[in-house]
């Protein structure tokens, strides 16, 4: 009960630390026949991993992801999959700074009352090099779910106050070929560029800003999600408050559904053309009763900014001393453009075990 | 894996509903010796009771717990505890009007494809007279994490656009007896008064209102939380969205945090004058990492308006025709009055879950 | 993870003390739409029940069970089921000889020593009554897999020294009937007769014996069981050895089969003249690797003699004085005859879970 | 649910096949602060690893294990430890030949139904060569074991029908040295002798066979195991029945008991000398009513013949024609001698993950 595994029937379990030998993990509980696109996951590492732009941080990460297990002639066995990632460019010594010393808004406080030891180079398990781990497993959980025809986008709805206009996604491939046309990933051109202008800003200003993610599943069948715990977006939720630095979540109306009538928000049901049962509007986010209803799930996660600055800092030493810090290391001036692809990998794991596990809804 | 338990050490299994023979839950993993006030169960029950003023639902029912094992002698003996909730004003053919007919924004439809059968009689398992079990598994937690020196509190702070100014948390029981002088159980009187008189105008138009739950965890030990994917944050952001009406949750700073700079968002460490490690700013909530900090746990949870209304509504039945429908039987104009109690009966539950968890953190 | 569930997708919750207000079970797992023969599951609780001939306890209990929650119509709804069985004959008076003694052989002492309280009357949760509860969710399981033909059967093949002859299953129903024609349940009517004399004149003597049980499963797919570590076998015998004063489980060729060499024991595999692939012979027991091979899978289960008897005997008290014992209350002279059905039940809850564990092995 | 994991609190989960890269491991819930010492580590896999003597397959690997995160300075960390066994002497070319012929009493002809597809190199996942990844997690479960005070030792205590004497184990490391002392690792000297010859026999006539052995475990404090399901011999049941080729398991008295009268099998409690509460005899094997009771801990594990024989054998092809086949591959005639080592991990692995759950028993 460590906490370091997630889902049930589509099930990870992750290790590493960011400047120990290597990250990875155990996908347990993927069905046989499933074929395995390695370049496919590698190219979801590439859109995590550092030094990508100007506007990420520069530690020199190949990511390079081998399957140990699992796999046989390009097709998964049913056997457990292990996948690792060595860890290449660690300048622990840039870590020296905080052996003693807790730095703000990170973990070192936290990890170290509640172990009574940590490994302090680069935040070590606290670190978000662990979401490497996340997003190969989540690549695979991906591929299961286009295999059923279901998929998953994300873009950087906003960057402090800079906020994306509404964006289509009725064409998945477009969307994201927008995205990725801009390195901060938005599918909004315009607004793109404004994030960009403003994050290289606060970089040079050695300050971080927050943002938000915003996410939506397509073609997800009716029946995903198990009350009365495991509701879908609970599970959606959790999975998106186990990302580093994520500070909220909601889905469909979220906090500003909390401000409307119910004669607003109901969303009314219609047999469309094609004979299937839709809602005109979809302030239910395609979840209702914490089971998928068969319209896109839609949900917003916000990021705080990055705690680690340029800039000096109070803080105390283990001793309780008063101290300073400032930021050594490579970090992000803004954490969103690289999330992204963390945010559908977390999106994609759920998905991958609640189709799982709604497969045994009925006797049949 | 079908979704009716929550917690890993400290776990509850619920069943029942709306309006069968009775709900109830099994507690199993509660520490022996823990001594059971039954009265205090019963008291946090009738805080959820429907009918308890004219702005909650006017079913019946006196939700008397029962306590069918696991105490002995007024302790607990480390075995299951069961408690049993009979149903007692069931009226059955207030539903008859659904049987065949999704009602909007329900779970009806949900249930119905995922299952192929559901128990239609006033929402069935997906009714909020699940939560009884709930909060009846929460007031236990309560007991244990209160010998501990642990405390939770919630109140109204939002209903539809009527907000709250922040209350005072400093005396816990002070502000418990603030906030339940009013039966919207907002802390703050004048706000609670407005508030009143919102959702009884609504409750006469028929209609229904969102609104927000501020939470509140007090002296909470430093060390509860299980990285990566068990953070502390994102077991209570799971446990809060697992609760009927709910589409957000926000701890720290939020949603807001996303706005932020890292220079303004750094919660800076200090030595108090009792020698305790405290941050001058509480941004991060309470929680640095995933694990508690000592800080004051605070977290907000949105609520969508109600899905009755009283107004008839277009809709489809079960053949996919088009119909109408609009509301019988006896629901709550505004939710949130009733849901303070099991917001922290959630929250009391993933605490004395990590409480226990964390135990075995370090070999000792 | 306090031990009181059991299975992963079918999954029981049970409760309850041998002389509290009741006992119970939650199944979370069963997929809807299975029809719910109650006579069949209080057929099954009567063959476990106390007092139901001469060579069992004389403990009246007519163990009524009651649905609670999750049938609607006569059918699984895909929501938790609750089962309650009350207690009625508690005579809490014949235990208060053991509030300060532990009994010989007994959990007296150990659930004392490991949660510092116990409820003495009756053994408390230690009593074999809890095993009530598991026949009674056991007995849904084989509705589960009847409907799919999977059927499971065991007998008495021994009590203390006697051993049936091997017996003949090809006939279920006739194995069945055999078996129920005597009060012993041995399916060899000579044999039965010699356990029963030999029993009787055992509880005469105010002692009690041992025994074992020999189960079948017939008509199993090929495919249950999940290599590494829930093997088939090993979740059937933890299924066994959970069970009450079980000190022994084997299958196939058991220990006996660590005696021979591979060239006689391997199982050769042959193609039968309706096409069906089966060996030979069945060593393997009707599983190999940790999975069904589609034989019958044969396994022995072996049952320590019941701790309570009508003789004095020493023991020390809680304050670790020399004392003497004995027994009271209602007990049977050999517990085998009545856990028949209880091996059946644990080897259904074990084999229902793995059919529907199973159906995710395939992507298909 | 999918299988590859082991234990609640000390959880492991494995991965790998005979011939794929490589083998290994996550340890997640290990506590912190627990001191590595990875030569004993090795050392414990050194007793599991091929090639060590004559009557052990002569497959070469050096079965070298390298720690990947989760330690840091020498000590647990509290974090994920992941261990990795490189694979180096695949030949897999020995395993052309059960491409598609399903070997007698393999899991061939099980996988190939279950998945649809497998890795037919050595068994694949199915390979005896999986449990190096159990003793390299079993060994780190020794460590905290021992800086508990509590020891585990097993010996080979039957080969084919060579039963060795009932052996002192008062001295641990007296009992260790003695079965070290011989390659069959029998603790009796004479029966070693015996056992040896018989092997060799075994192994030039192209056959195998099976044995026995006995474990112990010395120190266990009073209060291990979580009644009803999680029975502290429920769980060793499973964990050995778990292992490749095991067809039996049996504690205390085991099968012999269910022969015995009650007033021979009861254990009477006596308080000895020192004060400590023990039992005369020991049938009930060290745990009552499934927690221990603080006497040895005693059971025994049978282990079938090794299914590859240097024999021709009948079988069936994956069409169901009739086909013959014979061993190819390096193979052990006997299995117990590399065993010892697997049983012992796998008992420290349930142990040390009671322990941990036995932390949480009372409130305190």
């Amino acid at each position: 009960m460590a906490g370091n595994s997630f889902g049930q029937l589509f099930r990870i379990t992750t290790f590493g630390e960011s400047h120990g030998e290597a990250i990875g993990v155990i996908i347990d509980g993927c069905p046989s026949q499933l074929t395995v696109d390695l370049e496919y996951i590698q190219s979801e590492l590439d859109k995590r991993r550092p030094g990508q732009s100007k506007i990420t941080t520069q530690r020199k990460e190949s990511d390079t992801v081998k399957i140990l297990s699992g796999v046989f002639e390009g097709k998964t066995t049913g056997t457990p999959i292990a996948m690792l990632i060595p860890n290449e460019d660690q300048r622990s010594k840039d870590y020296t700074h905080n052996v003693d010393v807790f730095r703000p808004s990170h973990a070192d406080y936290t990890y170290q009352t509640k172990y009574g030891i940590r490994d302090h180079r680069g935040g070590g398990r606290s670190s978000a090099r662990e979401t490497a781990a996340r997003v190969a497993a989540g690549a695979l959980a991906k591929l299961l779910l286009k295999s059923q025809g279901i998929e998953i986008v994300a873009h950087v709805s906003s960057v402090g106050k800079i906020n994306a206009p509404n964006v289509d996604i009725s064409d998945v491939q477009e969307f994201i070929n927008q995205r990725e046309e801009n390195i901060v990933r938005c599918a909004d051109p315009a607004t793109a560029e404004e994030m960009i202008e403003f994050i290289d800003g606060i970089r040079k200003a050695g300050d971080t800003v927050g943002g938000k993610i915003s996410c939506y599943v397509k073609n997800c069948p009716v029946g995903l999600g198990e009350p009365v715990f495991d509701k879908l977006h609970a599970e959606l939720g959790k999975a998106m408050l186990s990302i580093n630095a994520v500070h909220g979540f909601e889905f469909g109306s979220g906090f500003a559904g909390s401000e409307m009538l119910g004669s607003e928000h109901n969303d009314i049901f219609v047999k469309n053309h094609t004979g299937d049962i839709t809602t005109i509007t979809n302030y239910s986010g395609g979840i209702q009763g914490g089971i998928s209803n068969g319209m896109p799930i839609e949900f917003k996660v916000a990021f705080k900014p990055v705690a680690t600055i340029m800039k000096a800092q109070a803080t105390i030493d283990s001793e309780g001393n008063a101290a300073e810090i400032s930021g050594k290391g490579r970090h992000d001036p803004c954490v969103v453009p690289r999330a992204v692809v963390i945010v559908e990998a977390m999106a994609a794991l759920v998905l991958a075990d609640h189709w799982l596990r709604n497969r045994n809804a009925i006797l049949g």
